[in-house]
Formats: C-alpha cells, structure tokens, sequence
C-alpha cells in the first residue's frame, strides 16, 4: 500500500476511507474481500489498512482480507446506531474514531457519507485518484491471473465460433440440429464452459447483421447467413475478480465487399496500434493514430466509422485505466490494455477486433493468442 | 415517477441527478437501461426523465430505456471536455445545464461529482432516498418478475438436493460417480442450470460443517456424511435484472441432537416471522418477537446463535429496503421481503431457512413452495 500511503502524505491527511461492496473494484483492490453489503476501509498514514465488517463477517474476513479486520461492533457503530444516528452519520462517526484526523477519500465516496464525515473531520478528495492509479500498474501476479482469465475466455470464444462454423444454412438462417442457432445459443454456449471452469460471462455480445452496427447492442435471436457476426466477451474470474476481454468478427458464408473492406482495415488497424503500444507511448497519440489511418483508408471517426475509443484498462473493472482514447496518458509498464478498434455503418454493419496484453519497457506482451478469421 | 417528482418538489429543487452504471439499482431502475459505463439521468421537477449516453450507445438506449434519451455530445460534455475540463467537472457542468437549477441527488452520489455541481447549482442530498423507497414498493409486473426468478431458483435448489440425495457416503465424504462430491459441484450444476434459463447465479454458499457456522462462508471442497450442508442462492434475471433469494439447510445421514434442534427452532421462527408480516407490521418488532422466540428455546441473539436480521427487501439489490432487523421500519403493501432466521454456532455449526414473498394488506404471498427438509 505504498502508492496509497504517499497520497495520504501528500494530501496531509490522517487516513484515507472507502466504502463500498466488493462490486466496487477500488473495495475490492484494497480489501480483498468479497461481499454483496457495502463495507468501510480505513487505512492510517504509515499503518496497515482496516476493514470494518459486521460480527457475522469477523472471520470471513480474516480468513479473505490482507487489511486488518474490525468488527462494527468493536469500532463503535452499534453504539452510535442505538444512539439514534442515522446509518450514514454512524458509519462516519467511526470512520472518523478510526482516522483520527482528516480523512482523504476516493471520487466515488458517497456524498451521505462525506456530509456526514465533514461534520467531525475535514473530508479530501482524492482528486488523483491513487487507487485507481495503482490498480492500473498491475503486479506480475495479477498479470498472471488476467493472462489464466484471457486463455479460458479464448477457449469460450473457441466453442462459440465451432457452433457457427458448423451450423447449416438454410434460407439465409444458420440452423443446427433442424432448427435457428440464434445469439441466445451462442452466448449460453460460452458462458456454460466459462462457468464450468470458475468464469462469469456477463453481457456477452453476439450480434449479427444490422445490429453489429451498434457496437454494445448484446444481440438476440437466429443468426444470419453471409452477414457480419460480432462476438465479444468480457468474462471475470469468480475467484480472483479479474477480468479479460475479445472480440472477434466472423461471416458464416460469404462476406459482402463493404464488410471485407473493413475487416481488412480494422485488422490492420490493430496491427497498428499494438505496434505503437510501449510504456512510454500516449494512449491519446495511438487513437489520433488510428483515426488517422482509418482516415486514409476512408472511414470517418464521428457518428458513424470508428465511433469509440482504441482501448481501455483492464483488471478488477471491465474498463479502468488506462485509456486509449482521446484523453489517454503517458502509459507505463505493468498497464494491461485493449486494442479494439472497430467500424460501424448502419445498414453495413460493423466489425470490431479486440486483444489484450501487458505494456512492457519495449512492447506489448499481447495474451491474446486467438486467429483472425473473417470467413467460416 | 410520480414519488420522485413529489421528493423533487418537496426539496424545491429544481431537478433530480443520479449517475452510475447498471449495477448501481436506482440507475437501472431509473433508466432501465443496462451499461457497463456510467450514464447521467436527470429528471426535470414534472418532466420525464432523461439518460445521458454517448453516441455510440444512441440507438440502444432508445431501445432500451424509458427514458428520454440525449448524447453527450448533444448535452455539451465534448465541448466541455474540448475546452479542458475535467470528466468530472464535465460531467457535472452538463447536469448543471440540464437541471436548470438547484439539484437533489441520491445518497450515493459520487463525492467528485457533487463538489464539482456545487460550483454550478446548490446540491441536495435526497435523505429520506425517494427512489429506494419507490424500489421498496413493487408493482404488480416486478412482483411477477420476482416471482418467476423465485421458481427457477426453487428448480436449481432441487437440482443441487437431487445431488446430495443421490450421493453416496464413503469415509465420511459425500461421493458421485466414484469420486467426492463437493461445494463447487454441487454450485456448478446449480449455475448450468440457472444459465440455461437465463439467470445469473452469483456468490452461491454450499458450506458444510464447520464453515455453516459462518453464514456468509461461500463453501469449499468435499461434503462431507452427517453434517449440516447449508444451501443460498440469491440469482439474478439478467433480462429484467431481478433477483430472489432462498436457502435450505441438509444433512445426508444423520443430523447430530443440536443441529436437529436448531433446525425445528429456526424452522418455527420462520413460521413465526411469516405469520407476523403484514402491512401495518414494523420490521423492528418482528425481528424482536424472534429474538425473544430464539431465547425461550435457549438461543442467544450476539456474536453467536441469532447474528443477522431476520429478513430484508429484495430486487434489483439482493438487499434491499425494506429491513426485517432491528432498524426496521412501518412494513406497506407490495414490499417483497425474505425471512430468514438462522442459527450458528461454531463447533456445531449453522441452520439457516430462507423464504420470501411479498408485503400484502392481510399477511403474506409466499412465492416460495419448496419444501424444508432436514435429513436426506
């Protein structure tokens, strides 16, 4: 917790505070625990972080947690909830006993809290963000565990695109065993061996035809013959709750000339972004970069065209730090990051390609192992 | 969004602004709308509300959302962006240009966000949160929603018993097909199952043993012959976003004299809970009529026996309003609860029995018919 010490240092607090489920990644980070109600992290300047649990998480928490663990009991809570302070101002009652002193929190701190709090310390913002800064510099170890979630995802993706490949076409509709294959039978196929293998798909997209032309559009019903099938996963570690992220763009049957065009251009558009990827790079020069080179082949990058960002953070959340959008930074090694350009036309369709990899001093340690295949 | 036009008027402000993703219940249940990303809604004092979204995510939002749909580059927030300015202060000058004037927000509005709207429009916060409570009370359609969610977790429960049941004792070791049946085993046959039906299963506890002595230990390993195995899935619609929540407590073989005992005192407490609810009813009395249920059996209500609420509100959250525990409030028609008391004891172990249903103006409509059965 170096990063978060030297914030709390710098900003001259005592201590900082979160407060959230494990659904809030920062929480997560900082506790390593899971649980579905909201918990409160204390970490002092120069000490080991607190977390605040209710009795019937005590051991649990010792058992899961690297922090300390206190129990609301023991850091006064009860005592200020018979009081009669309300679950807001009690909470920031003990946060407060437990910082001892102004207290530095994270954008996302909920402002019940933060009013209450300013009434017994003076409250910071993290303006900085130090937490989602060190979650963004991933340690050999989480690289490790995002390296095993991308190899599981590959092999989802494999299943799901062997459903495609080997359905039959009849009337324009891809068919298996006499009847539709549809979105709904793609996505259950990956996330059923994801699952049986500790992974959690969620929101999978598999969209075909006209709806590809919507980049997040999760797609529904059967699959269509020579018509661009977009299929991006994003599946998270039950365990370790990291995450990994592909897509990839196929056409059972033939592939109009508009669509093979963009595929062609896409994919040399990741080819040109993963070569710019280096610790050093500007994620915002690798966009420009690419919308440049989208420029040249033709593609505009406004409403229509290359309508999101390069890539984006991967780890604990979906989408963190850092971005390789218009507002990206200097990178740095140990970021783990997408690169997904992508084109959308409605009436065409769209064709996204996403891999994933480590920034590294030189390169780019892409984990992304899995063919481009545009044709089935 | 009558209730939360009311809460807009009542503070005399001018509007009302959340922000956050899907997972964040008063955006979805706001917007309606599922995303990854956070979005802005903001409902004008006797308008209909609006979702911010960026372009690319347009056409889906339209789709999906009930709301009036705006992009962000349409509300200023590229221009603002352009212009040098923070997300945050952006995002915050864009709601501020909606609003038109003083803003209420939730209690779990970002802090950033709120110190940047102050520099634009007074803040509010929205203390008595109106949208909790406008998602405390179902509609009929939510009540059908959960209620369907209800019966494929009654399937999946029988599908994980049947695995038990079927389970052949060896050792002390639960067996199947040769080899120990586990935690994870019997979890993974209830999350295909769930999968298949489009629910989403998550943080699932099978413990055994020692571990039920926890009530949130997640369960890990082999089962094991004459011990409490305690059953609790909470799943998730992932169409309507929906949850229920039900637990069983087992024992393949013989359950020990405590656990027998715990098992018919917390299964009477249930009865008693059940009996209990009504509207007019107060959470907090409830609650307590179990407690002092529990201590003429001989259980105590503290750091063991009786440690958690007797039930909670649930929906878009697994834990919702309304609460069944000592701060629980005036209980009104179309709440849908749990009730769920339990018993731990370490070096014995845990019985927990979980049922919901919902709030009526004469008692309760149980949605769960699943039997409760100690020994297999």
């Amino acid at each position: 917790m170096n990063g978060l010490d030297s914030a709390i240092r710098d900003a001259e607090a005592a201590a900082y505070a979160a407060y959230g489920s494990s659904a809030d990644a920062n929480v997560r980070y900082l506790t390593r625990f899971r649980t579905t109600d909201p918990v409160a992290y204390v970490q002092r300047q120069g000490e080991r972080g607190m977390i605040v649990v209710p009795q019937m998480e005590h051991e649990r928490a010792v058992r899961e947690s690297p922090a300390a663990v206190v129990t609301r009991a023991d850091a006064g809570y009860l005592e200020y909830i018979k009081a009669g302070e309300t679950r807001w101002r009690a909470t920031a009652h003990m946060i407060a006993d437990l910082a001892g002193g102004p207290v530095l929190v994270p954008a996302n701190f909920p402002l019940a809290l933060a009013r209450e709090l300013e009434s017994f310390q003076p409250v910071m913002l993290d303006a900085a963000g130090a937490v989602e800064g060190m979650r963004a510099v991933k340690t050999p170890e989480e690289i490790e565990q995002i390296r095993s979630v991308q190899r599981a995802t590959e092999a989802a993706m494999d299943r799901g695109i062997a459903l495609i490949r080997s359905s039959v076409p009849k009337g324009g509709i891809l068919h298996r065993d006499g009847a539709p294959l549809t979105s709904e039978d793609v996505r259950a196929e990956m996330h059923t061996f994801l699952l049986a293998h500790g992974y959690r798909g969620v929101d999978t997209i598999v969209s075909c035809g006209p709806d590809t032309a919507l980049p997040h559009s999760a797609g529904t019903g059967p699959l269509r013959e020579d018509e661009p099938i977009v299929i991006d996963i994003y599946p998270q570690d039950e365990r370790t709750g990291y995450h990994a992220d592909m897509t990839r763009t196929v056409v059972k049957g033939e592939a109009s000339p508009a669509i093979r065009e963009m595929y062609e251009a896409v994919r040399d558009a990741q080819t040109l972004g993963a070569s710019m990827l280096r610790a050093g790079a500007v994620g915002a020069d690798l966009y420009r970069a690419v919308v440049e080179f989208f420029r040249d082949r033709g593609y505009e990058s406004n409403t229509q065209g290359f309508i999101h960002s390069l890539g984006h953070g991967i780890g604990l959340e979906v989408h963190e730090e850092p971005s390789l959008g218009p507002q990206g930074g200097v990178l740095v090694p140990g970021n783990v990051v997408t690169v997904e350009p992508g084109l959308y036309y409605p009436g065409t369709g769209g064709v996204r390609l996403e891999d994933m990899g480590a920034v590294t001093d030189t390169g780019f340690d892409r984990f992304t192992q899995y063919k481009e295949e545009l044709t089935l």
